[in-house]
């Protein structure tokens, strides 16, 4: 699975020795594939002034440069390559020619895995874990400080790296797997070589490589193999709107147009309604897509074409070089619209069973699904992406457990941020949460009270979408009394030397914990082991008497849940849930295992939920 | 312009003598036009044991009559006739045979007003003034009590009625027309015979029948004639929900799914989102389409077609007999939503330049939006309703002058939900309001503050959409303390005897009241004036330092309004503004009448608004 090679560059004419670094040379991407869809590939070569160099390929049967592209920097050259399908796998030979020397480059070009194009992306049928690795396990405590890059090792401070890296993340997949997990989405892992501040990983400097304080691009792809045998995927977090000020293009740009507003910092408004909103000003549009985020993440100008085709290629890269089951894009419509468009594109036309979920920051379902592909929009705007992030149910959710019960307040809030799925064109393929590694956490914002998490996790494992669970809620991890980043993304139990806990053994966690971590654990068996539950059609009643109450449905199976929110039993009227039991007269509590006789009164007790499972088969 | 005539009837053979009360045979419309786009006519019948009868029409060229639909009750019958283009207008004659004799009823045809087709609806170049007709001024203090009806007068109580009527709005027209209004919105003015709380006019007893508290049909027809010459066009509001429970089908209705819920009560869940949600329940749906309001209104089963026919003919029979210039349409997705895609085709098939406004009380535009004419809903729904109520506006613009500044709060409240116009087919067609007679005045609910009820004004009469301005709101009509509907509908100053304050005249009002007045008529003259204001494009900008602002915009004028809700000046920077005063200079400031240098710094004062109006030949 090494396919990533370094570039060998030889100086062809024995006549002419140069004293040039012939290290500084860059091919971007490193290699590509036959067999791609998409026959173009754009080879970015940096160097200083190989602008000026001439370019040849060697012939080589079904391969051609076709042209190179050049910017405005002396220091880059865009190699325009198509390769057919009747390409067979084998390396290029690139010569080119330089102030009068003339060198040659090899390049690369691999066979796909098989099904490569046909994989399947993560979808309803999983549950997604998410990880900061910095802050989940230290596997390999040689890699918390290296030599060469900016920032130390520095576990005690909230801002700080703590070592937590790739080897700790496979020393955990036994456990993942034994928790019901299938699918990991990892903060971005990609090189981060800024000054402080870098645990988390959204300034990246560079694109192709994964931060050595992590592991290797091969420990990366070590981790796909190892979690792809326990069941689990993976999921890329990719950053398409802005790169760190440390990158090495911010000082030296391709183009004198690659950074937004002149590679001068000017805030985004964050306006992202801007987008769709038919009165908005030019200059609140441009203020908002252009705007950079902070002055340490200078924002890419997606317009820019030869940016545009880098950003496509390297998502393409990833997914073949580390057989990715996902991508995840972080604050995804600060992007260029028409260039997500085809972003999104690209990729699904490569993989059209692939999943790339977009970050899009708004409780409005309206916005929200305006990205998703399959979507009518007025304007005419065609997305190809397939999944959104639906924080319109996460602040329902929150709410909805934390208010009484009113016509306007409670449950009724997750009623009808689910009754808006008329927006969506396929409101299973959300992905949806309570929290994640940008809030506060579930349990903290539910004022530490177990009940209430766990009803919490109950809805997300049996409503529509995929369920996201942020790392450490099944053992209560808690930033009670602190909203910092720095407090939420706290050190997973068991992963870090000199810690009392451990979650992997249960060791040192006390009972709360043990409770959910089990909860957790039987939910997802019993979710896995129900495609109703994953792929059902969703019927849901309105809020009454605290109880919010639905089914998921196929031609087989019924499971309705009823989740009682109130310090109280409630007595449930059968007759409302007529239009999902009828035909059957018994069922199943999937969490006690005990039989139900589905045209009886029945009593939820307080602050539980209940999982009715109704095979049709059973009269 | 008195055509609605009385059902004649005579008994045609005289050996045939009845005692049966002729006076209780009634035809529904009463009469009907030649030359209707829609040639079928449903007449209903009513008189104890009708059903039996045998119908023939007396021959009539262009005439016939196709069909007698019956119901479940004896006491009705349907004539279908129908009206081809040929037709001229005159009297059909029916005659009908029952328990062997004969009787004979003349039938008006009459021709239609010239270009009543072709009549246009109010428009965003309107501005509508909406009466709480019992609660504006008593006009005839004779109608105040009548005998026959069964509520009397009581005007100290908040819930009695308090004999304002039809000649107390004629009386207003001067002073509606002096202030600058272009239409009148009346909440129901037709007969409301119930027992008690029928002031407020929605628990209709004869869709046919004006109530004879308020006046006549002809006093309505005189209202919308001497409106029509002083500029005012007439809305009527319409129920199609739910009756009175005194209106004479509840006793005995034509078919016996008339009412739904069989005729028994059972409360509507107000749960709209329903008709949308693709995850609904059946239970759900059911119970907030045919669920009553209260046990008082009976809800219509508009699924039943006699009943449908008879709303829609209802509809015309209006528009016609009364020059409508508009239907306001109360509670309007509590109706069957195929019946209401039916009533607004065949409506608007009719007129296709009239305006109907739906309310549909929902903060949600993707809700809201869902039943405007035009809007590609996903699950194939095709509405014809021109115009929908802009609930979210109304909310928004109330938090937007209450809560301090921030991100998500004050302004931007505005902000967003006009950025929300991309989920409407046509955003300049919404009715929007600051309250109506169903929420505490907008005085009120700003803190008796006379500033920021101006702002709030002022972006109604300039931004987007057709204004409607509650009763009083110009003389700050205030219910301070109550948010009981007697105290929101409360008396209009010089409507009524005994008053102290006089509106027309400006007699016995405070200071502010006349600066609210005077500031009004202000902005209506400007606005009436400007038709950039009513049909320019709005463009607008993210709020910044207590600012909201926005241009209106079209070939030859743009009007930037900004408004300053802070309590001190803010200072603003030109660049901002580039795109919509570019190539202009100089403006003038409408309130002030000053010049303004357009590229200059200039000071907004504190809570102000300034209306810069910039001529594009002006350089």
């Amino acid at each position: 699975m090494k396919q990533h090679l370094l570039v060998i560059v030889s100086v062809l004419l024995a006549l002419s020795f140069t004293s040039r670094n012939v290290q500084a040379l860059v091919f971007e991407p490193q290699n590509w594939w036959i067999g791609m869809a998409h026959q173009s590939l754009q080879i970015l070569v940096r160097e200083p002034n190989i602008k000026q160099a001439n370019w040849q390929l060697i012939p080589y049967q079904g391969v051609s440069l076709v042209g190179v592209s050049r910017g405005d920097s002396n220091n880059y050259a865009f190699l325009n390559v198509e390769v057919s399908p009747q390409a067979r796998s084998g390396e290029l030979h690139f010569t080119y020619q330089l102030k009068g020397k003339s060198y040659e480059v090899t390049y690369p070009l691999y066979p796909r895995a098989d099904n490569s194009a046909q994989r399947k992306g993560f979808s309803s049928k999983d549950v997604i874990y998410l990880i900061n690795p910095d802050r989940f396990a230290n596997g390999d405590i040689k890699n918390d400080t290296l030599l060469g890059m900016r920032e130390a090792a520095d576990p005690q401070s909230r801002g700080g790296r703590h070592g937590g890296d790739l080897q700790g993340i496979i020393d955990h997949l036994d456990y993942l797997q034994g928790m019901g997990f299938s699918q990991l989405w990892l903060t971005p892992v990609r090189e981060n070589d800024m000054p402080s501040y870098s645990y988390h990983g959204y300034a990246i400097t560079d694109f192709y490589r994964i931060d050595e304080r992590m592991g290797s691009t091969d420990d990366y792809i070590e981790l796909s193999v190892q979690a792809r045998e326990k069941g689990l995927g993976l999921i890329m977090d990719m950053v398409l709107n802005h790169s760190g000020s440390e990158h090495w293009w911010v000082g030296d740009p391709p183009t004198n147009d690659w950074l937004n507003f002149g590679g001068k910092f000017s805030s985004t408004s964050h306006a992202r309604q801007t987008v769709q909103d038919p009165n908005a000003s030019e200059y609140d549009k441009k203020q908002f897509t252009d705007g950079w985020f902070v002055p340490t993440m200078p924002d890419l100008n997606q317009r820019q074409p030869l940016l545009a085709n880098y950003l496509i290629q390297h998502a393409i890269w990833w997914i073949e070089t580390a057989n990715l089951s996902g991508i995840r894009v972080d604050t995804y419509s600060y992007s260029d619209k028409a260039f997500l468009a085809q972003w999104t594109r690209r990729i699904m036309n490569e993989y059209p069973e692939f999943n790339i979920v977009g970050e899009e920051w708004s409780a409005d379902p309206a916005i929200a699904s305006y990205w998703q592909a399959g979507k009518v929009n007025r304007d005419g705007y065609r997305s190809a992406l397939p999944s959104v992030m639906d924080f319109s149910l996460q602040e329902a959710l929150i709410k909805a457990l934390n208010e009484p019960e009113s016509w306007n307040t409670g449950w009724v809030r997750v009623y009808q941020s689910l009754a808006n799925d008329f927006l969506y064109a396929n409101p299973n393929n959300l992905l949806i949460f309570a929290d994640n590694h940008d809030m506060s956490r579930v349990y903290t914002e539910l004022g530490q009270d177990l009940a209430k998490t766990k009803l919490a996790i109950t809805l997300l494992l049996t409503t529509r979408g995929i369920p996201q669970i942020y790392y450490g809620t099944e053992v209560l991890l808690d930033n009670t009394g602190s909203n910092d980043h720095g407090d939420i993304r706290i050190d997973f139990p068991g992963g870090f030397a000199g810690q009392i806990q451990d979650a992997k053994t249960q060791r040192g966690l006390n009972e709360r914990q043990k409770t959910m971590q089990n909860y957790v654990r039987q939910l997802l068996q019993i979710r896995n082991s129900n495609t109703v539950l994953t792929e059902g059609k969703l019927i849901h009643f309105s809020p009454f008497d605290g109880i919010y109450s639905y089914a998921r449905r196929n031609a087989t199976d019924t499971i309705l849940v009823l989740l009682n929110k109130q310090g109280r039993a409630v007595t449930v009227d059968p007759v409302r849930f007529q239009e999902v039991t009828k035909g059957s007269h018994t069922g199943h509590e999937l969490l006690t295992q005990r039989p139900i006789r589905l045209n009886e009164m029945r009593s939820i007790p307080a602050h539980s939920a209940q999982l009715i499972h109704i095979k049709h088969t059973d009269k």
